[in-house]
């Protein structure tokens, strides 16, 4: 695209009709394109699990706690990348509607050991039949080769550059 | 991995060190890897704008406004798939910093252009040579075929699924 093509002034329209936009590099940087495909399954996530009114970290705090029983807030913080602050806002409200609780350790004092509820249980087992939905919507649009080398790029990001 | 795994009761730890957490399914949900992915791209994002104060939305948006000078805030939120609300509060804030100017069609009057101001054309030129230096951090961890599947990947979940 040539380089003029940025500054390019469009005519003005007189219809509301949806332009076509120029969009000179925008759409070839990977992390605008990131940005909207999270965009796009992030709503539809939203929409897969209203009944349970659950955000992404939300379920997947639960998720994290259902597969390792007593572990630790830090531990869980760690694990799913979020800060302290913003993982004590998740299980304060987890605990809240009642599917997580706080535990002191029996070994250590100083350790809060986090464990689901039978509700949190039951709320996860449900939410997880929603979410395999989801996904699979979004995997459909892929080959299996496609999907394996697309999963395997994502977690190159996990590792910090 | 077995079922018996994510009921699995961990050891209490009496260290703080980072265990070993059992994901169970969850590293290997897309949306999950999604998310963390643009969480890690988002986070090196803003540290390398940070001396311009700008979103990523708030950026696209003055990237656009530049490529297609004259383009209403509403053809601008329909391109970066914002809604209106949203929208709005960027483009407030961008024409508080003086970055962009609302001004009233001579030819439709209801409809109100978007332009960029030349300190807003200044700014935008030094936030991109940041955005290309961000960018090429995350491209230089894939081969230039892998680099080319995981754009036309993400670029399938702008279609509505």
């Amino acid at each position: 695209m040539p380089r003029e093509s940025n500054l390019k002034r469009r005519e003005p329209t007189t219809d509301f009709e949806a332009p076509e936009l120029m969009f000179a590099e925008l759409d070839g940087l990977l992390g605008y394109l990131l940005r909207r495909a999270q965009g796009a399954m992030h709503r539809d996530f939203m929409a897969a699990v209203s009944d349970f009114g659950l955000t992404q970290k939300q379920a997947a705090a639960l998720w994290l706690i259902q597969a390792n029983g007593g572990v630790s807030q830090v531990e869980v913080a760690a694990a799913l990348g979020m800060d302290r602050a913003t993982m004590m806002a998740v299980t304060d409200r987890l605990e809240d509607r009642g599917y997580v609780i706080r535990k002191r350790s029996s070994v250590d004092r100083r350790r809060q050991e986090l464990y689901l509820t039978p509700s949190g249980q039951s709320t996860l087992r449900k939410c997880k039949t929603r979410i395999a939905e989801h996904e699979e919507k979004f995997r459909a649009m892929f080959t299996a080769p496609e999907l394996a080398a697309l999963l395997e790029a994502l977690k190159k990001f996990q590792t910090p550059v």
